[in-house]
């Protein structure tokens, strides 16, 4: 945890707040935290800056909070993603906040097992902490949005283009004979499929509206680790904020 | 599992292999295999290829195989990295296996708690069953080494010097005011320093043996983030195979 991101309910007062819970914990025994030591902290889809222990409870402690500092510009992708395994889906969560991607739809596609859908982690309160966790760890406030879409075509032929408007839009598929573009400036929306690929069905259905197939070399990776390849692979400096 | 990946006790004879184990229980649970099919096969360090099902028991397989596709080529990057987290380091082995880098150190830094070093994942059966486990994600057959090194200074001074000649050594740090570097084709030594980053004196005497700083932007991300993002931002299509 490199950031405390706060919600609304921590805040006592615009500038006093109320830590408990994991946040407590990790207060206590990783930064061994004492009266006066301060940490950096957020407020969520706020500002950034830091936060005085004032006092230390049994199971909470009282900050004041100075904010100022404004979260770093957002990445310029949207990402559309065949929802994947429960298991995998947390730690993709958490990258998918981590990167500093905001809006993310999780879809449908022939490799996608119909129980995933029914994963308590797609819960809108597990997603949130999920997200919280990966904002916590790449010190940024803005959540993102994630929204689901449990039916492919009409949301390949009837949503996708509203979507996608004014971005380059990019489909990673081993198949396709065309490199991972680089040093994108404009918007992208990135679509990444299931575990197994999409079917050709579906790499054909996204390309005739809009998409565009690349591969990224030889190797399958995971989802988790493909993000954050293709996101650092894509885009250019200015769009991630290096330099 | 993408690539069934044996070793020499698998083999019976040159085309001939019995598989048990979790890859048996693959091949029954998920490829639902039956005589007679095929899927995809490597030996470690050799080819890739074909295995068609022969005979099935109760606990292994027997199979056919045809090995004749050589392995992707391997990634030009030596990885050293501040010894992570017992938690972390499962899936940061699986990452470097399946993202094709073939040399990595595991270094100690100031941030590396002492009781790392013990963790029962740094046993050689345990790295290598993560290290089998990524490549056959990643569908490449050769190994990758992995060397611990416990001092960080006599490592720096007078190892990194001949493990790093001939190639461009750059180190992540939040700090460093040089962008990411892009499109190398030459051979990297990337080091990658623990949560926390590396203290300013362990980053001086990197910069005094050879190495030079960048940072990668604002987000902080975790190591198994950050090793598929700066791979894939660093090395040029030829370097990654793609294309």
């Amino acid at each position: 945890m490199n950031l405390l991101l706060l919600s609304d309910e921590h805040f006592l007062s615009p500038t006093t707040a109320s830590i408990s819970g994991y946040q407590f914990q990790h207060l206590k025994q990783v930064h061994k935290a004492e009266i006066g030591d301060t940490v950096k902290v957020g407020r969520i889809n706020g500002n950034i800056g830091e936060g005085k222990i004032i006092e230390i409870h049994a199971d909470h402690a009282l900050m004041d909070l100075h904010l100022s500092i404004t979260p770093p510009q957002p990445i310029p992708i949207t990402l559309i993603l065949a929802l994947p395994r429960p298991k995998m889906l947390k730690r993709i969560l958490q990258t998918i906040a981590t990167i500093g991607v905001k809006h993310v739809f999780l879809i449908n596609s022939y490799r996608v097992e119909k129980s995933y859908w029914h994963s308590p982690l797609l819960h809108e309160d597990k997603i949130r902490e999920n997200l919280i966790l990966g904002l916590e760890q790449g010190i940024d406030t803005i959540l993102p949005v994630i929204t689901t879409k449990k039916r492919f075509k009409p949301f390949v032929e009837d949503e996708l283009p509203a979507i996608s408007e004014n971005s380059r839009v990019i489909v990673g598929h081993p198949k396709a004979s065309v490199p991972c573009p680089q040093n994108l400036t404009e918007p992208v929306t990135l679509i990444i499929g299931p575990e197994g690929g999409f079917i050709p069905y579906e790499i054909d259905l996204l390309c005739a509206n809009g998409a565009e197939s690349f591969n990224l070399g030889p190797r399958i990776l995971r989802v988790e680790q493909a993000i954050p390849a293709l996101v650092y692979r894509l885009l250019a400096d200015q769009a991630l904020s290096i330099g």
